[in-house]
């Protein structure tokens, strides 16, 4: 391993004794009191502010996916929690790792299939059929689609597109979404419902967030939530029942130690 | 360890086949597109929607507390992202790991003393005073004060002040921490700046925030800035180079396998 | 922030294009195949082999550790194995972070409670008598003593004693622990059992491990228990069955959505 | 989702009010003071106690893989090390994360590697041809091969082999990746070492490792590495310096703060 050549680079901050520069723009003077914490969010990863309407939309995705009850991220959290009291970053770290592939953190897969329905050449109809179908045939997870609690329908999703559409976008991929949408009902011949996460690959693509980084809004989301499990747990415990719960419920397959 | 008698309960989340509920408000119809990310972690962790001047002030420390260089949380972020970038949250994980004592994470200590001053009998110099000599006798670390690259001021701390006064807040933390402040320049014979974390707890403080979930904001500001570093990752690499910069850097103290 | 004007020093690794030294062993010619990895831990971490007796004993504490059922640390691994099947590592990492100060993570305070034993002037019955009284009229947390499942006594403490003596050992160690624990019981008025934790910051103490070193045997034991019951969720899943056990466990405090 | 009609169900433990039982062995009596750390590790795992051939080989595995010098692991750790000092699980943990898809934990993809060459219809030779081939057109990443420091060769893969051989193993998986090195040469037509990571994805095949739980052992054996590291952060503190280097090498690309 030689020594690197050129130095690498950053274009996010910098500072001085006396000041400190976000994408040039001075955080005491220009940031701090005068954005909001979602536009900073957008000019931090993005460069730029966020015009109103974009603004509104990451305001809604933020505000879906940080809570959804007891899910494997909360109980996680709140195991860690209970055993490291001390550490509640930790606890929240440990939380977000289930932020991955089966859960909130879909979207992405969910974006790629919305990229597969644009760019086909003969028209989004033909890309949502083939998608369908692959999907069907494969017997493949369906990222952005189905809901094992919302049945049939993700109350969420229709939410998200009214706020996205009031807002005012240019709807190219929630109208792809709509259409891969049509095509798998037809190909599976009953109605599976675009989830909350579906609808948010949309919604991210509209306002021009790239696919690979969308399941980060998925991470700060849940961040926040999270915190507010701990601050529960930290008033009115439930970790040490929950763990009981669970001691009670699992079987033991060997032959020792039966219990009563 | 017998089952618990009484079932765990939680005043967060609760959810039917069509609707979810965060504390009675119905996510869908109530949350969603009308109140922002800022407004919803307030209400979520708290159980009530802020006032203008809250989510001023908490958008503010948020918009504070997202960047500030390559520090520990960023380079661990970019390691993991460099190791593992099919698992994005884990890369965000491991760079929460650092917002514990010693940087951003401090905000609980310093609000304790915040607390200590305010709840002294014979007033807040009594107490600031008494807080100041305690430090200096025992050569203690001094959360919410000091900076190593920022002197001899902080230059976020008068700009949090100045918005949580125009914002309009009782004040009483913010004043304490000053008596505090001039207490302290006073014991130790020299000016030490207040820093960012320790306008932060006094702000927090003002809204109604207890110090022990504090660090929470730390969280999830932090979670936000980790997110835009992971992005840059993916565009602009940086982390193989700075692996190689530290592996040229460090030496080693046996007397084998010496380098040229 | 001034560049630093010496550079870091490691004693731990160095390598060459055809070689890798460990604190100045050579990798390939010296250790592997030649060292077991319990000794291995030892070199690495103390910078010298193990006699065979510590071998002995670091073999059983980490044999101890590994395994107690379904812990807040199975439970969180499990979680996020069952979220993000792709990133094992994270499931490990996760549940690691539940070795704080509430369980396992204990042995350090166990082992300062020894100490504090060991050092008194008056010897160790009066420093184990001071030490029992301060607790009692604190009320304050036992490390290393009790246990929430094992009453009257730990079964694993006695056994560890038992290896410890029959391996040879100094003995100061364990013989404070068990003055403390006699001291325990006329202070309390009751029987409170060593529990493994407290037993294992003895044996570590006789072997010459620091304190605040001693967390680390935990973790490396339970990192390996937890890649156990990875295996058998990738084998025999029960994370979606105790999620949704949790889930009918948990009961929401508010007016809304009250399930059937 | 409903509650669950039938319990989950673990093999590995259980335990009553005086004893813990592992796989149907009770820990105190036939398991601390009687196995090894890494024999515990096998039948943990794997529901049966390793021959000495096997443990042998564990050994030697588990020793190869927990150091190697100033990676991003190490990095990461000390990086947390240095922001929570009082979290050292969240230590190892962040420095866990990094055992992902690029480095440690690539040898589940060696390992389908190997699987493949073995299962070829016509035999190894046109299996690693195949694979060769396949890699070399798709200018794919060939897990279990290369290293950016070892050239030619790495020294850990021929030990790693005459460790296993010795020990006396079947052979199919060792011989299985020969052969697709020898193909991998000619097809390259150039030397690409056989790496760590693959030749260990062979020993652990040769013990009947399943590949998906292979990152496990990775995960295992540097988890004491990282111990190690940050005992000596403890001691003799690295971290500060290579922030402060890092700081300096690190350029920002935009017009302010430009520092002198």
């Amino acid at each position: 391993m030689s020594r690197p050549e050129t130095p690498p680079i950053t274009h996010i901050a910098t500072h001085t004794d006396d000041a400190i520069y976000v994408r040039d723009a001075s955080l005491v003077d220009e940031l701090i009191g005068k954005v909001s914490f979602t536009d900073m969010i957008v000019f931090h990863l993005m460069g730029r502010m966020p015009t109103r309407a974009e603004s509104r939309i990451l305001d809604a995705v933020l505000v879906t996916l940080m809570e959804h009850g007891f899910t494997p991220s909360v109980i996680a959290t709140r195991m860690i929690a209970l055993s490291s009291p001390e550490a509640l970053q930790a606890a929240v770290a440990g939380g977000l790792l289930c932020v991955g592939s089966q859960f909130v953190g879909s979207m992405e897969a969910a974006a790629g299939l919305i990229d597969e329905v644009l760019a086909h050449p003969d028209g989004p109809e033909a890309g949502a059929r083939i998608v369908a179908q692959r999907h069907r045939t494969g017997r493949l997870t369906l990222p952005g689609f189905g809901h094992h609690l919302h049945r049939p329908d993700d109350p969420r999703s229709p939410r998200l597109f009214a706020i996205a559409e009031e807002a005012g976008v240019p709807g190219r991929h929630i109208a792809a979404l709509r259409t891969l949408s049509k095509a798998i009902d037809e190909v599976y011949g009953r109605h599976i419902t675009i989830n909350a996460t579906g609808a948010i690959a949309a919604l991210l693509g509209e306002i021009g967030m790239p696919a690979e980084i969308m399941r980060g809004m998925a991470v700060i989301s849940r961040c926040a939530g999270l915190v507010g499990h701990i601050r529960e747990e930290q008033q009115h415990p439930t970790a040490r029942k929950l763990w009981d719960t669970v001691e009670h419920t699992v079987e033991y397959a060997g032959s020792k130690g039966t219990r009563g």
